[in-house]
């Protein structure tokens, strides 16, 4: 217990309250297998309820996180994860085996902190509020902070989707929510180096000191007590379907939004012309994707449909030499690969072909060898659910189906992914496009042409979403400021109240606010001299 | 059978496929007590399953309904009401007892036209779409239509929230999905007059022959199937919290968006320095209020909430003694006084006292007397669900709190509401406004000074929303337009699609389109003669 770590609770730094005895785990360092000191502790309910308290506090007082100190303390964070970069990344890599170079270092950890300060942006800005006045009558309305959320980090992002740092984090907090974080077991010492640089950045900045909290663990039980406390506003999870369902069915019966990233195998559509003019820059630009992070992204391209000619037996073996060729990389845990491996089983019982790999690498690494199946397109469409099983990881699957006919009659079959892909030649593909584009748009949240879906940009027009069973919700986006602050927002409006009552974003004099006053957008002037 | 009503079902109105053998219903004039020919039909599930076939295909072609076309529809239509308004008012009148003038004639069917003309307007210009354009990434994203939507209308508002003419009808229509209405039983003859005229409005454009389909009543299972079936994009439901939960369960379940709107007593506080200044005045405003359309409104002021002083004995005496001098208005339906009988009798075992009112009025007429119940602020505390139950119909509540320290305490028990209003005198309540304000902000959809919540304006900045369980989701509103329209879209998002292949909306040129691009919001001008 001693060397036990403690948890970030009610503004301060304490050992966890535990149900039961010594409940408590350790990481484990995916590149030789071997558990990292110290200690984490499962806590019990008491810390939860704890934390429940503490923001519910901060989340009564409307007065206490405006957004410009919102703003400043999410640019002080992101300087000092930048001031921090050097330990943060070497935390991360050591209980991932995500790579300091180029991942960790020159991609995740700018994300993130790029991530932070575009929330600052739109908290200091109000850009997420989306004023809207009706000088007529007299009514205004705007989106407002929901009040204490709760976000569940996924095992992929240490640092750019962690629940104290990352994605949902950063939008969450944004709006001026207390938010209550679980940390990803596989990831604690991480979590705790980022929880400690941001507690110090909300004592800094004068936030309320439970303005951030965190957890490393709690149970099945209590996790889905949380999302349904009545404490809770909103909740968000990125993870397993299984997880994400059951936390779903706990926060529906208890009428709280809950906002869930559960799977997606990204399907990509060669179609017949591109294949026959850039097969190999395809090959090249699919095979970067599919092993970017060994296979462990959201937007992972995990199907591959094409349609049935010499060239695309000719992808196939190329994309599955290429895959024999590369070092298979090391994954987040044995339960990733226990699962990775049972899904490959899977999908070959229901009768896909290996391609190449299949297999557990030994040692003490955690690895399993770069895999790609292969099916037909009647396999296909005999057990469409079947062969859309995620399997999460440095595996993908080529569907070939024998024409366009029964490519479009595979896509029809698709349930909601978060990405859709078309690679297609202007003048060969046209209309095939056009035609597999209907098909694929409804069941998509992000539609891409000649791209792979891997590399989500923080772009305000990007879409993190997509229909269920990818996400929960198909209105709501994941990344992308200010759009993902949506879903930690209620809506508010103010009918008759008189300017000084209002909030000032919703008043005329609101400088640099963007209203949308009787149908035209503007940015609001400051106040005039009798203001 | 040769006189029941016939369905609205694929494009042709047809006899009812029910399950069992002579399922059908009349409605009940609520003056007389007495049954209203026609019969009409309890479909089966297989009128749901052909529905949702003919709404399932229409939503699979995006060159369908393109936004011009549905704007003519709704304009179309709302022109046809207009020119039908003498026989659906009386229609209306017949079935839900609403007064012909000023109620159906005068507010509710100009709402009702003035809704749809408004979705037509936002249909047109494309202002729902949300357009976020990402000109360094090439990023683009909108809000699209669904898919296939299903709503169930409720009792209170036979033109204006009909399932196929009202609030949602025209937000679902507006974004181009499909409807399936699921018309209210109290007023079949209603729907079915607007349905003939919706159909004939969808014929005359050029919609998708089924773009409007009708059923007038089906089985509780079958309801919660349609909701959950995997041909439906989302559900709006307005009624009953049982109901709605029930729905809501289904939905959920099955992954998909159900947006509801259950109940609502919708509290007003009269501050001190406001009862002492305009007391005459307030109380006739609440008695409008409790009392319009015999108080069968969603933001029916049912929770008067005073401090105790001899101001608020006067302001309940006379607001007693006006309930007792006017006559009570005529009720939906038998079921409706039921439940309005057993929410009076339920508060008054839980210790309220009966001030005015609560009994049934005899004869042949549906109604029950104006009702006031009273009850201090500790007994309130002490039970707080109890005194929460929805009493819908001409009745309500007053509590003396014996300070204003009681008095917020009370509105920290407060569950979610659809509305919350103050009554202040700025000079004297200033300080308690501000602090009262501060509670009840979080749990109220529209906050009101000085203003009865009756009279939801059909602007842009409404919210006729709110926390659950007043909605099932706080961030959406029912009533405002373009805003409505926001719970029957999904975010799609195009990533590196070239201009001839994007969505009309996103392109470059995009004709008065509003769109923010780069952070800033502004109308897209025309094509240039390159393009």
């Amino acid at each position: 217990m001693a060397n036990e770590a403690q948890v970030l609770i009610g503004g301060e730094w304490r050992p966890a309250r535990k149900t039961g005895g010594q409940m408590a785990f350790r990481a484990v360092n995916p590149q030789t297998g071997a558990a990292v000191e110290p200690e984490f502790p499962i806590s019990g309910w008491a810390d939860a309820d704890d934390a429940l308290a503490a923001a519910a506090k901060i989340a009564a007082d409307p007065e206490a996180c405006p957004g410009g100190r919102i703003a400043d303390f999410l640019v002080d964070y992101a300087a000092s994860i930048e001031l921090h970069a050097q330990t943060l990344c070497a935390l991360a890599n050591c209980e991932t085996a995500l790579p300091i170079q180029p991942r960790l270092a020159a991609v995740e950890l700018p994300r993130t902190v790029g991530q932070l300060r575009q929330a600052a942006a739109a908290a200091r800005q109000g850009s997420w509020r989306r004023v809207v006045i009706d000088t007529v009558n007299n009514i205004r309305s705007q989106l407002s902070p929901v009040g204490p959320v709760c976000i569940f980090g996924p095992n992929n992002f240490p640092l750019a989707f962690n629940a104290v740092s990352g994605g949902d984090f950063a939008a969450a907090i944004a709006a001026g929510n207390p938010v209550i974080a679980k940390a990803h077991p596989l990831h604690p010492a991480t979590s705790r180096a980022l929880a400690e640089l941001a507690h110090a950045s909300v004592l800094r900045v004068g936030l309320p000191r439970a303005m951030v909290q965190m957890l490393y663990a709690v149970s099945e039980t209590d996790g889905m007590r949380l999302v349904a406390d009545p404490r809770i506003s909103a909740s968000a999870f990125t993870g397993s379907r299984k997880a994400g369902l059951q936390l779903k069915a706990a926060a529906d019966a208890a009428g709280k939004p809950i906002y869930l990233e559960m799977s997606s195998i990204n399907p990509v559509v060669v179609l017949p012309g591109a294949l026959a003019a850039r097969r190999a820059d395809i090959v090249r630009e699919f095979i970067g994707s599919v092993l970017l992070g060994t296979g462990q992204f959201c937007t992972n391209p995990g199907l591959v449909l094409l349609v049935k000619q010499p060239d695309s037996d000719a992808f196939i073996g190329e994309a599955a030499a290429a895959m024999a060729s590369l070092p298979a990389g090391t994954l987040f845990s044995a339960a990733v690969r226990h699962n990775l491996a049972a899904a490959v089983q899977e999908l070959i019982s229901g009768g896909a072909r290996l391609v190449t790999g299949g297999k557990t690498v030994g040692g003490p690494r955690i690895a399993f060898e770069n895999t790609l199946l292969a099916l037909t397109g009647k396999q296909f469409l005999a057990a469409p659910e079947l062969f859309q099983k995620e399997a999460f990881g440095n595996a993908a699957m080529c569907v070939q189906a024998q024409d366009l006919a029964e490519l479009k009659e595979i896509c029809r079959n698709l349930v909601g992914n978060l990405t859709g892909t078309i690679y297609l030649d202007e003048a060969a593909d046209g209309r095939a496009c056009e035609e597999i584009t209907a098909i694929l748009r409804p069941r998509v949240g992000r539609l891409l042409n000649n791209k792979m879906p891997t590399g989500v940009a923080v772009s305000p027009a990007m879409n993190h979403g997509g229909p269920f069973p990818a996400t929960g919700h198909a209105h709501f986006t994941a990344v992308g400021l200010p759009a993902a602050i949506d879903r930690f927002t209620r809506l508010e409006c103010y009918d008759q109240v008189p300017q000084n009552r209002l909030p000032p974003t919703l008043r005329d004099a609101a400088p640099g606010q963007w209203q949308c006053v009787d149908g035209r957008w503007r940015q609001a002037g400051p106040a005039t001299a009798d203001e």
